[in-house]
């Protein structure tokens, strides 16, 4: 059920068996370098998210560039991490299944880890867990800043669960976890700032409130790659967890003022038929590209469209320019980079034309 | 890579880790012996499409009920049921890539297989992976029947073909594809009838032109869940190539007239967060369930419906009946069948509430 590689170091980018995972290195390096320059000056640090790359390769990467670690959202990602040799693994959600909570704690023999939290129901399990395994567990307490989907209340609310991590002798409090998912993608910066400034402004005002009952936060975690920006020059976020900045996307790419990083995350495809002028059909549907965030984009040909997609067929219509030929390939621009990656057992890193390394996607669906 | 089986058989479905691909299995052989017991007295085949399924003991399941063999779309498919036992492979699909050819053709050697072809360039790659292998590769000639994706014209433009492929010597002319791709989700039956007529006029009107060229469809195949009533009864196809049928989804339920199969996929799922009143979070967002085909449904909880997927996160909304605790578990019925089943490295096989089997996804991410 792991798929063969589907190249060998030193083939040419049209050798390589379709679809495939492409890895842009020289784009992928520079992402990394222009995110580390930009976070250096500011203090804020990077807690980059595997659950873009999946790779404790990449993770390692950006350690080596001063990233502290990794988020996760979940514990299979965080074994998968742990056991590639990265150190330091936040899982940014909540975990609530016993049999998953005793994983996470094994998993702190070899790694330092921390989980999320919004219930007290969660953390009493959570409790439980870390007991058993005679480790204390560090918890994040998760506040809704406004992205409506996990998290209790900024304020009292959030202060009264931290109160309760920090009394138990099986937890240590560790921090906020302030993540708003929705403003990633508002499309116009002026809304994106508007949006984060009331994120902000709440986390600070729950910073505040935790101090005064003598709770320091080691972590004040959130930001993405469409926000990243007014997070990291808060002064209250110390930790930022973009993820998509190493890879990039068509819909992070359509942001107005989008983040200034490289399309480095590529799916080749092979035409497989021409059925007549105007279509190519290729051998990337939705299961190689996932459609969730709208289509892929062909990658350099401004004539051809990705019109339709369906399990394992691509519709390509040519509206300018020469029509690719049977059997040539295409890059696309992946719509969603996430779900992308996740499709893939193997990225297939490319510099000037030739494949220079095989990746594993070591968390590859690590969903549970 | 290989995610861990989430289950061990003997456990109870709510133990089960999630998220977790549920296979009823009551729902899942009265499927079975729906189709078989539809087609018999039609004398139509049942040849099954295995990119639903992907699962070598599923297409056996389906030929000890008298299925002739199995579909693929993708080399890497056909692999992994010939390896699994499957004796008989059609990829009804086209491939133009000299390494994927040369591996159906090493795949000949343990199984019966047969390829598509729309074009005279990929029948001179086949004969020449056919030539190079020492081996005779039976190829079907597809054509467009309405769908406007692959395909040749059919009429004279199919029969160039068939007579180019009966003249190699290392090539055998097996018949025609004629799959309707568009038509299997019109929701109207009379809509489904009318436009697999059309197809079923032009399929019969190419079969008999090649007859007087002396050339007989040993297939002549197409259909899905969505039709197949129609094609099984045309006197024209001599396969039927339905998928979905054993699983079903949401999307064919909602067909007018759905097709008489019962609900045997699930995503099970646990809720992770309760932020509020009238909002439960689930984890199982777009990458555990694709959406491709519209959100899933919470099953057999009518006050639920999932109403919003990120990566990992599935909000849905509480509209009526109590709402699911903290830990609780939900069967989603997927959106789409097929790319959901292809997210798994297991079914976890579940009658009367316990597990009984874990079995591989054996063709899961199976795309080149």
């Amino acid at each position: 059920m792991l798929q063969r590689p589907p190249a060998e170091p030193g083939m040419r980018e049209e050798e390589v068996d379709t679809p495939a995972l492409i890895l842009d290195l020289d784009a992928f390096e520079a992402n990394l370098d222009a995110m580390a320059g930009f976070l250096a000056p500011t203090g804020t640090k990077l807690r980059a998210h595997a659950k873009t790359h999946k790779s404790s390769i990449i993770a390692l990467e950006q350690m080596k560039r001063g990233a502290v670690g990794q988020c996760v959202q979940k514990v299979a990602e965080a074994e998968a991490l742990a056991w590639g040799g990265v150190p330091d693994i936040l899982v940014s959600n909540e975990v609530v299944s016993p049999r998953k909570l005793a994983r996470l704690m094994a998993l702190s023999r070899i790694a330092r880890v921390a989980l999320c939290t919004d219930h007290e129901a969660g953390i009493a399990l959570a409790e439980q867990a870390a007991e058993a395994a005679g480790q204390r567990l560090r918890m994040l307490v998760e506040i809704d800043v406004g992205a409506a989907r996990c998290g209790v209340q900024p304020g009292p609310a959030a202060v009264a669960l931290a109160q309760r991590i920090a009394a138990s002798p099986h937890l240590i409090f560790g921090g906020l976890q302030a993540y708003h998912g929705s403003a990633q993608h508002q499309r116009s910066p002026e809304q994106r700032a508007a949006t984060i400034a009331g994120a902000v402004e709440q986390t600070r005002r729950t910073v505040e409130q935790l101090r005064q009952q003598g709770l320091d936060c080691g972590i004040v975690g959130g930001a993405g790659t469409g926000t990243f920006r007014h997070e990291a020059t808060s002064g209250v976020y110390t930790e930022i967890q973009a993820g998509s900045y190493a890879l990039m996307d068509a819909d992070y790419a359509a942001n107005e003022d989008a983040p200034p990083f490289r399309h480095a995350l590529f799916v080749l495809t092979q035409v497989m038929s021409t059925p007549h002028d105007g279509l190519v059909v290729v051998d990337a549907g939705h299961k190689a590209i996932p459609t969730d965030s709208g289509f892929p984009r062909p990658w350099q040909r401004p004539g051809l469209r990705y019109a339709g997609a369906s399990d394992e067929h691509g519709n390509i219509l040519v509206e300018g320019g020469a029509a690719p030929k049977l059997g040539e390939t295409l890059r696309l621009v992946p719509g969603h980079c996430d779900p992308t990656v996740d499709r893939y057992d193997w990225y297939v890193g490319v510099r000037k034309g030739r494949v220079e390394c095989l990746w594993p996607v070591a968390a590859r669906g690590a969903m549970q």
